[in-house]
């Protein structure tokens, strides 16, 4: 249990390219606005945002495709606080949809709060945002359990 | 130099997020088209893929945001072949904008080449696209200097 709320995507015909699944690169779209709601919910929205000119910036995002996801598939996303500390959030991201037990993808976010001003500049999170994060993250096991998790690109010679 | 010619992308003023620059996700559409691009190039175009019924998979992306991109950025990726077999390609990816010396993205791709049929299958590439596929690949030194080059992303602590 993540204790976040999963993301319900909707899905656009344009996203299905000539391979007849959905574009490698709305899996990243998917993951963005599920991401945009896993702010929502710890407080850091467009309310917070606009008060304190503070935000998430995106670092690093690896994903792993699954399997194929099709145009009438309703996708959600599980969302885990993997890893945090004062400025940053590790979320992991469980794509399933309804039609496979399995999941269809998953996703690595690096997360850096940042504060907006002339130039952004790294910001600690503030104490209840901080707190409800260490609320939320897994424990060893469970990020163990993660999966696949990232690794090095490379070509494994079989 | 790659042999491969740069992408050069057009970006849509509805892709700048709340942030006020180009949303994370909107990289990787990019990186998409790029790819789309560089599969033109290798001569697995559409006329390829109607006759062959072959195409690319994606299995894996990589990510690194390394600067911010606003709305008026002429966007480029430079894509190059840092790896392949008879099967699969590792394509590095150099997102660039004209208003910074430095790349403002990088990405790895994993690759893998499909025929779609009643269930798809893997499949070696016909030998005039492995040779330019095996032309274009870096030398070990140039694959070196790509970078940030994917790791496992983590939390390291200061």
């Amino acid at each position: 249990m993540s204790g976040l709320s999963p993301y319900r995507a909707t899905l656009d015909a344009t996203w299905i390219d000539y391979n007849g699944h959905l574009r490698d690169a709305y899996y990243g779209l998917v993951l963005s606005y599920a991401t945009d709601d896993v702010m929502d919910q710890l407080g850091l929205d467009a309310a917070y945002r606009a008060s304190t000119r503070c935000t998430l910036y995106t670092l690093e995002v690896h994903l792993h495709y699954l399997h194929e996801v099709k145009a009438n598939d309703a996708l959600t996303v599980e969302s885990l606080v993997l890893d945090c500390d004062r400025k940053r959030i590790l979320l992991g991201s469980v794509f399933r949809c309804t039609r496979l037990p399995e999941p269809v993808a998953t996703g690595e976010s690096m997360l850096l709060h940042v504060r907006q001003a002339d130039k952004p500049a790294t910001a600690a999170f503030p104490d209840d945002i901080a707190a409800r994060l260490q609320a939320l993250q897994l424990p060893a096991e469970a990020r163990a359990a993660f999966g696949p998790g990232s690794r090095p690109i490379q070509l494994v010679r079989r």
